[in-house]
């Protein structure tokens, strides 16, 4: 399989540094606001390729993300007030009052969004000793510099710098607006440890006085702890690319001699209907939950699935329902398929399958492009109602194209219709479990139990069948 | 109001430190196994001790309870293995792979049980630095020193140890059946720092080597961190009694020579209905999970809040029906309130209640005695039931039952049925909403949409009424 590797801006084979295992790292969010948007699409894009990984490649993929619960400054400059405090004041709270709430709130969404929880979600404040051994190690090594209680890194002493973004140091320079900061020795030097301001009330004590760490540092040092000093895939969003992820290499190099990454990955940009980056001035900026409370996880999942992870994306009502409408297209051929017993098994349905069958892999293993290989499940739907136009399929056909989009499933997680039955343990499909509800129902209306036979009645509703109360007290229903 | 204080052994008036505000830290789990019932026990407990503190008596809560991620060891001993990583190389994981998974299943578990979260929730990994600094201070002080990378806490240095629970040296030694541990000056010292193992994951670089902290001083140091060196109440199962909160004492008495704690609070134990100690070995040990699943998170939550926090309790599916019933004959009072709008305002009545509001406080008031409180409750119905059996109340009399009850339930948390409606914005009570509903139904009925009218007719029932559909087409309620 081919992933697109932002360090080397091509294609490249994905071959694991351990076989059979992937180790990977996503940069989470800083734990000052509730998750937003373009979290969401984000860390949705992650899990499909981390399920992929598992669920075909067969992979055993170890994934961590982390929380950022301190420096992330305001503006992502070097003098900016810390976020998560800032906030926190503004609130009225104990920082790690608000990191707490804000984590919940990640939670609450990424769980609604069937987001597997990674491996690990280390905090920034839980590796506060190994940041300090980190910095003194790139004082040691040259690499870094103190400052009235502030630790910068060298970037002249980084000989790649700029190797991810394109912002060589020239480059930089050429470009240069900067706020001239007479503690550094070069513009482009950037804090990993920072002095803390009197009233801060994140803050630690190190060689260098009472401070906190610096944003990017905490992603080196958090990183390799947890995947080793080379790791296979480094995730984020493009935003992140430069600074962030820059001058992650640089510490990396700092540190260990090397960019531990094999695979820089970096998922396009959320936008608004016209194109324009949501933000909270524009006032078309969208927190998760609400996102999830108006579209629902399941449209928004899928939405964000009929993307590209590298392509930029505009967001509306109406591109979700545009989407939506695909996803109701599998459902109800899915509902469509009529078990036939009798019939014999079709040959060339199975072919068909098979052969969309590798190709959705195919398109997934092409840097996990899943607007084509959602296109596949299209192309094979349209396929098989011209076969069997009467959708009264085999139930061996039916159990394959129902274990195919279990499978598929397991990736996009958003088809609830299978979860009517285990077609598997039941060889007559799923008009029996809807007339073994019927008859459920049938009895407790005998009994007078209202309450019970309407429960029933919903599910059966949920299964895709209208039920019909006949005039002389018998019941029957029909595949919607 | 008077608390039970566990240092002094009896009640006292409870005055907080600072006016106007309670700051309490309460013993959490240690994450190497998901909470079981007599966690969800005390946690319960002092969630309704944090609401009635904050609804009932308008104090502004801080309340803190750690998770041990770390240092908690098999045994208790100062030679055991580290549960978190003893039960992670079990269960082939990274031990913070598992500490995550514990605190999403904790999370899962106290949220179904309405226990507010705390305002922080710090884990032990993320405050080393604090705790090498605190053991550090320790050894300056003359109360802890080192051998072979282990610092243990010197108890003889220690004036008052034993004040908490009864164990002073004197008694420690006549009882004494002790492994001999050459490295310890006295038998009865305890680990503050302990030298990790060649193969453990979760260790620190320190003064002292490789290691990592013990569990008591975990919690001298969060406590004090966020709550500072004087706090109103910190609370625990009984069983922390010992050596637990004795070991925080002696290390606040050696970092700052004092206790920081103003009351001592403990939740008795929870017992199998025989009253034998729940233990997974007894085959009688139970997941709150399972146990939220078995019996339900809100008869749970009311069955404990039926015991007084102190006292041991049995635990059975009898003893959980038995309270249940008593829920189950709230509701049921509250459902008969039919209301009788020109019937004039009923002046015994509200005395009553009235009487009752103050007996309800006096009795939470009174160490937070939830069972009294509770009677009083029934004995309001009782009394209620006598002057207007007819069960025919005028509005305003709602209304005040209401407004108490909801108070009440801002403690307690169980009485769902309250939010069947706002009796303040609807004068003419829970009727005209039921009607309203009725209504609705009707019209999605003669559209032919029976999957939302069998919505609202699910939500009828639970709002405690029998839907009739006649034969005729109409349709009428009946409250139960």
């Amino acid at each position: 399989m081919k992933i697109y590797n932002a360090l080397t801006r091509q294609k490249e084979d994905f071959v694991p540094l351990h076989e059979g295992k992937v180790n990977m790292y996503v940069c989470g969010i800083t734990a000052y606001a509730p998750p937003h948007l373009g979290h969401l699409r984000t860390y949705v894009a992650f899990d499909i390729i981390k399920e992929y990984f598992q669920n075909f490649k067969g992979y055993d993929v170890f994934y961590v993300r982390n929380i950022t619960d301190v420096g992330s400054v305001v503006g992502d400059t070097d003098n900016g007030d810390d976020k998560v405090e800032l906030r926190a004041m503004e609130e009225h709270l104990h920082p790690l009052e608000l990191v707490d709430r804000i984590i919940k709130s990640m939670w609450d969404s990424l769980d609604a969004m069937r987001c597997a929880r990674p491996n690990i979600s280390p905090r920034a404040t839980g590796h506060i000793l190994d940041i300090i051994e980190a910095v003194q190690n790139m004082i040691e090594r040259g690499y870094a510099y103190e400052v009235d209680g502030d630790v910068y890194c060298d970037v002249t002493k980084v000989k790649n710098y700029g190797i991810l973004s394109g912002n060589t140091l020239e480059h930089l320079s050429a470009g240069a607006r900067l706020d001239i900061d007479d503690k550094k020795h070069s513009p482009f030097d950037f804090v990993v440890w920072k002095k803390a301001k009197p009233n801060s009330v994140l803050k630690w004590n190190s060689p260098w006085g009472v401070g906190y760490p610096g944003w990017h540092i905490e992603c080196s040092v958090m990183s390799t702890k947890y995947l080793g000093k080379t790791f296979d895939i480094h995730g984020g969003g493009r935003d992140l690319r430069f600074p962030h992820h820059e001058n992650e290499i640089a510490q990396n190099y700092a540190l260990y001699g090397q960019d531990p990454v094999k695979f820089w990955m970096h998922t396009g940009m959320l936008n608004a209907s016209d194109g324009t980056k949501m933000s909270k001035s524009k006032g078309n900026f969208i927190t998760a939950s609400d996102a999830i409370s108006q579209y629902g996880a399941v449209p928004l999942r899928w939405f964000y699935a009929n993307g590209h992870y590298g392509s930029n994306m505009n967001i509306s009502s109406e591109a979700i329902e545009s989407t939506t409408a695909g996803l109701k297209k599998i459902q109800n051929f899915f509902y469509s398929l009529n078990t036939n017993v009798g019939d014999n098994y079709n040959k060339a349905l199975s072919d068909i399958l098979t052969t969309l069958c590798h190709r959705f892999e195919d398109e997934m293993d092409d840097d996990f492009n899943t607007p084509n290989a959602i296109t596949s499940i299209y192309e094979f739907i349209k396929q098989a109602n011209q076969i069997i136009p009467t959708h009264c399929y085999n139930i061996d056909n039916i159990n394959e194209i129902y274990g195919y989009f279990c499978k598929i499933n397991s990736v996009f997680k958003c088809f609830d219709f299978l979860e009517v039955k285990d077609i598997n343990d039941d060889k007559s499909g799923k008009i029996e479990m809807i007339e073994q509800l019927m008859h459920e129902r049938n009895i407790y209306r005998q009994q007078k139990d209202y309450k019970n036979a309407d429960k029933i009645k919903a599910k059966i509703i949920d299964m895709g069948a209208e039920v019909i109360d006949n005039k002389d007290g018998t019941s029957t229903f029909r595949l919607k």
